[in-house]
């Protein structure tokens, strides 16, 4: 993790990055995590200060560990 | 990270042991952190979903990276 890079950027960077690599859709990882899609969609654009009960929902519907997604 | 643990628990368990093992006050986690000390004690009790803006001012806090408190 970058000092000059916020906590919110550096997770939707990473969980993007995660998803695609993993070539999961935005509907999938909704499906995965029991979250809705638009709320997958506003996450991912870094517009919601999530709280940790849905990081870890997050983390469950794309298959890794949570500290993947504070690299 | 174990599975069976929730991301809450495993959160306030390494934030506790961190500022135990950094010989910090409550007190002086709340001043470094900007956080009022009621909201440090409610948080470190695991009865907070708290937000993710919220762990960075507490790894900011603790002195340590976020990945710290995930593992």
């Amino acid at each position: 993790m970058k000092k000059s890079e916020d906590i919110i950027s550096i997770f939707t960077k990473n969980m993007r990055n995660i998803r695609i690599a993993k070539e999961l859709t935005q509907e999938e990882l909704s499906f995965n995590s029991g979250l809705h899609k638009n709320y997958i969609s506003d996450t991912e654009r870094g517009v919601r200060n999530i709280s940790l009960k849905t990081v870890e929902k997050i983390a469950k519907g794309l298959g890794v560990e949570i500290q993947e997604l504070f690299k």
